[in-house]
């Protein structure tokens, strides 16, 4: 599998995109996002498990019964949640625009929203938006598109690698947004990946669903999980690979591309927390079952406690332990082992539960560094996990104090 | 009942205390606290539900099988939790210590300690420290045992109430400490109550079970739970009144009382939170449930987002929905109304799951006021509950970047 640097969703044969400023964002940033296959697509997706749905998603659910997706039709500066009916029909209507602009079924057309919750979307715009932006669609727009689905995100999130199948050259790209309001619960903020791969239906529904588990499922920003996470992807099968219609080994060449590009796609939403200054990996070890492993990695990346701490480079493993005690996830606290490592170094803090002696200087420079690995040895079974997320810092605090007004 | 203004633990007849500066702490403010009753007390307590539990509780557990308590000692600036069997041998020796000073039995002692996880006990300091204060007892001591419990707490609380059961006074008077890793479960951090009141140990402690469900395990700061709550009720039944040994019409009376006090000492713990300007009272009515009611308004207080926009005095509803949605509590969104009150006003915001107009202006000087009630109507059932916590500021983080080093 190679990395292709620099490419985007519309380096997949048979994929165009587009992303304009439409003028739902105040600020004139690129608001409207449109990916569009010309061929159709074998389609799968997760959506949040909030109770509070955003009303694409409803929309979406539905449209997932086509066998042929064509396009998705994405703004962001507003999450069209909260919205009630008039929301449904709006989600309905930018389906409909889109589908009457590239003449195409409304039901290949799928929705995402992102920004504020429970304003009424001003179609006007939205629909004059949709417009433009069809009539932009090109084979070079993917990195356009990947910069209109922002909100508070620093820097747009894309990956494209590239890998063959019995001599097919198949590419899988993803673009991906999400800053603040992530704690994804079966699927994360918007993520949208394409691929050129030929692949049933049930099992890229399977594969995306195993995937999202161990990727957007294992980060957190801040323990909000949004009323608009979507994870959508669409294959148009024009690398002419046999068909993927079985966990064969094709499928697992597939899946182990899939599963790089959500894992780097969900790092970068991670390291792009809302103020965030650090990326934290925790990988815990040698848990009794892989839920316990993944329940006391995610509640150590969850903990406001020992988010503060990486923010002021302190090397407080005691909130580490606390946070694993509170965790639903079983282990020994006097088995417990705990280290920090990265391109700087390794440390050991924790053996069998209590303090070793550590350097302070060399745990603070470790610390100070913008990626740091935390790891766990609980000594108690054979399961890893590892998640993902960022510290706590004043400027978490300063966007979300006036996010809306 | 009567709330009995600038009176404190030592009030409650039989009761002496005294909070000293020993020297753990290198501020010099007081770190050490020892309540201390004459007569033989019944005892009741609730513990951490964090798997890894600080050493003070072990040995607490072990003791509270006697039924003649007669002290407790507790310092501040030191959790002793992650501190292995050393830890433990240290608890004990802090009872033993205690108890030689007295002249009671070791088993009638019961130990607390808050602070940093992690390092060993100081013992030295510990045991000087301990003997200073029980040189120290007296009948107005209170208001220091109060003070030396506090940790990063900005203010000492307690409450003192006073009520009658068949023509005898009875008194009930609590302190607690706590204002981070406030997330109880089952108890909270440091409270210690102490009564006049005659009444059997079964009893007392399901009274206090029960009162704790709906005050501490009702407030949250920032979502962790620490390894060393604990709530202590200390009874010496010296008012004489008939042995409550039966929930009758005058445990009735005595639940009242207890659920009072422990209902403002969480209020002070939740308003004192790190870094809070303001406590943020969410109450949820017409639960299914009374769990539906409870996890709800759990998840309003303990959403980062939600205290963000309270700190900036944003009416951000849309993150109300959000974190109610993503709670493990059953409701309807589309009936759920939202309103937010205190002494300047009252205003609607949401009206079966969509947003009504509201004035801005009124919203943001309701928001602006130190205390903000919160009403979430879900009109499904017919159960109500209450959570208390406070807003997510800059000195949060500034507080916790830095509390170790």
């Amino acid at each position: 599998m190679k990395i292709l640097e620099g490419k985007s969703l519309t380096d997949v044969p048979g994929f165009k995109a587009a992303g304009i400023s439409s003028g739902i964002k105040k600020s004139e940033k690129k608001d409207l996002c449109i990916i569009y296959s010309e061929t159709p697509c074998t389609a799968a997706a997760t959506f949040t498990t909030n109770k509070v749905k955003a009303a694409p998603l409803l929309v979406n659910v539905k449209h997932l019964q086509s066998d042929a997706i064509h396009a998705v039709v994405v703004n962001s500066g507003n999450a069209n949640a909260c919205t009630g009916s008039q929301g449904l029909k709006d989600a309905e209507t930018m389906a409909e625009v889109t589908a009457s602009q590239l003449g195409i079924a409304p039901e290949s057309v799928l929705v995402g929203s992102t920004g504020i919750i429970g304003v009424p979307l001003p179609m006007d715009v939205v629909t004059n938006g949709i417009k433009t932006a069809c009539g932009q669609l090109s084979f070079d727009g993917g990195h356009d598109a990947a910069k209109a689905i922002m909100t508070t995100d620093t820097f747009p999130k894309k990956i494209t690698v590239e890998f063959t199948i019995k001599g097919r050259t198949i590419f899988i790209s993803g673009i991906a947004k999400g800053s603040g309001m992530i704690h994804p619960n079966m699927a994360t903020m918007l993520s949208f990946l394409v691929t050129n791969a030929n692949i049933e239906k049930t099992i890229l529904s399977a594969a995306l669903k195993n995937s999202v588990e161990d990727s957007y499922n294992m980060i957190s920003v801040d323990g909000d999980t949004s009323t608009n996470d979507m994870v959508v992807v669409l294959a148009n099968g024009t690398a002419e690979n046999p068909v993927i219609d079985q966990e064969n080994d094709d499928y697992i060449l597939f899946k182990e591309a899939l599963d790089y590009v959500n894992k780097q796609l969900s790092k970068m939403i991670a390291k792009d927390g809302e103020g965030a200054t650090k990326l934290i990996e925790v990988t815990v070890l040698h848990g009794q079952t892989l839920q316990d492993a993944k329940l006391c990695a995610k509640s150590v990346t969850s903990s406001s406690l020992v988010k503060s701490a990486f923010f002021g480079s302190d090397a407080n493993w005691g909130r580490i332990m606390c946070s694993l005690g509170y965790s639903a996830g079983n282990f020994d606290p006097e088995k417990v082992d705990i280290a920090f490592e990265n391109s700087t170094g390794h440390i050991d803090l924790v053996k069998d539960g209590i303090s070793v002696l550590f350097c302070e200087e060399q745990a603070k420079k470790i610390l100070s560094e913008d990626t740091i690995k935390v790891i766990i040895d609980l000594k108690d079974g054979d399961y890893n996990a590892t998640a993902w997320g960022c510290d706590l810092t004043y400027d978490y605090v300063k966007i979300n104090g006036s996010y809306r007004t």
